[in-house]
């Protein structure tokens, strides 16, 4: 096990009618705050009204901005520094779904600096400081509501970039699994293989001696395949959704990353698909996962098996482990076509021809390698991109 | 699963050499600070030492109060708390096992008070205010390091209670688990009595729909049933402790609660054991656990089997769920034998003679009862330390 520092400040607020708790749990930490949100269904819902109720009723006032996209836009989040810096916001509270809370993180530094938020997804400096942000999840799958990360997209170029920082973990976050009853069937599909890919990125590992949260995150894993499909059934069991949402959170929160490595190439592959073809993050994860675990399975053949036997129930084959972690690639395949999702790119209606362009920006024109279960070069992207297709 | 909320401040500082990073962490939050410690090792061993240079090298200042014993007693809590008012001393820092931690927790409330700090063990009142806590930990059991938790006796009277609050979260805990190389056997066999124990009063619940925490649960035990005896073999095992320690404090720091409701009846039950007889909280938890649980099994068998079948691997036998069950409760009880501890009151050395002043003291005298799973009054708790005898 590695050395590791490990604190979460952020506070949960879980269960029915919690997000009639916003308007007080915000005045906590201001009074002028940014509303941020997505399309019309927070509206539909009367979700919407209910926290602009919360936070009339405990005096906070508001500026709103709805419109986030998913693949969130670096144009909506420059509007959004603009109010903040206009209305002397102090805090962004986001409802929606991962890209909702990203755009709100984003803006959130943005607020406090004078140059463009943007540097800081390139690598250009690090943030020291962020307003607040808040929020209220209805979409159990990114996992932001309680992580360190931010994934935006620069519409010039299809640029899909990441920042992780503590300043953005939110102060508090509301999960009211009655709000993913009107989720669709593919987006509840693409939560799930979101929440399955965070926890694989940490599954993948070269960290000796890490059984405790390879038992976490076994746990984890197992929760989401015996959870979603009964949401996928009933998209009103709130059972099952609760189960669902606080694994969701879980997965990515950082505490099943301790004293570990994630591998996470696979997200920067799939960034690329769903940055040039706008594509669910989700969809795109359950087309490449198959393709890289095919591609590193001989990496550590022991660490496959063991995911195979205790995740998937494969039984093990001590006289062929190679196989029996086959089997375990094929029991998540079929997890996820049972859920709607493609895994293939074909599958996914993405030609195959924009192979080497996604490879080589991957790669930042073959400079850079990405993964650390196994360190990919250009032509391993581009090799894994053909598997999948 | 119920409603929760759920925030941890604590910040963990974990692995090799991680102790000398004291000094710099307590200066963000003190200048002037209580070293509150235990017995003989941290000095023999040079853990002190280290820790002193580190607080003098980072320009803190400190005052030394040793002598903690195990089931840690309010005498020396009111030394501390003197020991504070006089020095306006800004943060307790504890140096040992839970003995310490919670030692240290009790004088951080009494400190900014005028009365005394037992009246919240007694119930009168809760803490609006503590001075800060932060942790070096030598000794994984009691959780404390990351828990809300503090237990204190009493000497007149032989009265052992317990305070819980979130002020009491430690600001920082640091864990190292080298410090572990020089446990005694038998403390490192009470310590994973204890981790257990933490794990089986969350896991026997009434709250339905609990899938995702079982697991965790679950995950949390196998780690320290197969860490433990790896540690026992050899003491100076990093890579075992590791795990033991990470687990110990993650089985405790409510995480593994959240949305359900733990059952405590044990615990209850061994406090008037070890307030009476002084023997050490994980040998009176070994003792207590079987007992409890032959005496509430009908109470919920498929909880039970679910925890043998996949907890301690017994064969699921449909046709005998309570056979199943039982072969559990045996599986664990050999696991502690393994660690040498005793499962009866007898082999711990404790007479049966003051079971009716135990049960009596345990109820307020009849007037409570302990537990939530099962709900016990005096006559049941007699029983279960008859069963235990």
């Amino acid at each position: 096990m590695d050395n590791f520092e490990h604190r979460i400040p952020t506070k949960i607020i879980f269960g029915k009618g919690t997000e009639n708790a916003v308007g007080a749990e915000v005045a906590k930490h201001a009074k002028r705050i940014l509303l941020h949100f997505g399309g019309g269904s927070v509206r539909t819902t009367g979700l919407l009204d209910r926290v602009t109720a919360s936070l009339k009723a405990a005096g906070v006032d508001w500026v709103e901005l709805g419109g986030v996209k998913p693949n969130p836009r670096l144009s909506l989040v420059h509007e959004g520094v603009r109010l903040c810096k206009e209305h002397r916001l102090e805090l962004v509270l986001a409802v929606g779904g991962g890209s909702v809370i990203d755009s709100s993180k984003a803006i959130a530094m943005g607020a406090l600096i004078d140059n463009d938020v943007w540097d800081f997804y390139l690598g250009k400096g690090a943030p020291i400081a962020a307003l607040p942000v808040a929020t209220i999840l209805t979409i159990p799958a990114a996992g932001s509501e309680m992580s360190t990360g931010t994934v935006i997209t620069k519409e010039e170029g299809d640029l899909k970039r990441a920042v992780n920082s503590e300043l953005i973990y939110p102060v508090f976050s509301i999960l009211n699994p009655e709000l993913c009853f009107t989720l669709p069937r593919f987006q509840i599909a693409c939560g799930a293989m979101d929440i399955m890919a965070h926890l694989m990125e940490r599954y993948f590992t070269n960290v000796k001696h890490v059984g405790f949260t390879d038992r976490l995150l076994e746990a984890t894993m197992k929760t989401i395949i015996a959870e979603a499909p009964k949401v996928m059934a009933n998209p009103k069991n709130y059972d099952a959704w609760a189960e669902f949402m606080w694994a969701g959170t879980i997965a990515h929160n950082n505490l099943l990353n301790t004293g570990r490595v994630g591998d996470w190439a696979s997200h920067a592959i799939e960034h690329e698909i769903s940055g040039i073809y706008d594509v669910a993050h989700g969809a795109g994860l359950a087309v490449v996962f198959p393709a890289w675990m095919r591609y590193t399975l001989r990496h550590d053949v022991e660490r496959f098996v063991q995911w195979a036997v205790r995740v998937w129930n494969v039984e093990l084959d001590v006289f062929d482990p190679e196989a029996t972690a086959r089997k375990g690639i094929e029991r998540m395949e079929a997890f996820y076509k049972g859920l709607g999702l493609a895994v293939t790119l074909d599958g996914l209606g993405v030609a195959a021809d924009r192979i080497e362009e996604m490879a080589d920006k991957c790669t930042d024109g073959d400079t850079q390698q990405v993964g650390n279960f196994v360190m990919l070069g250009k032509s391993d992207v581009a090799a894994i991109l053909r598997l999948a297709a």
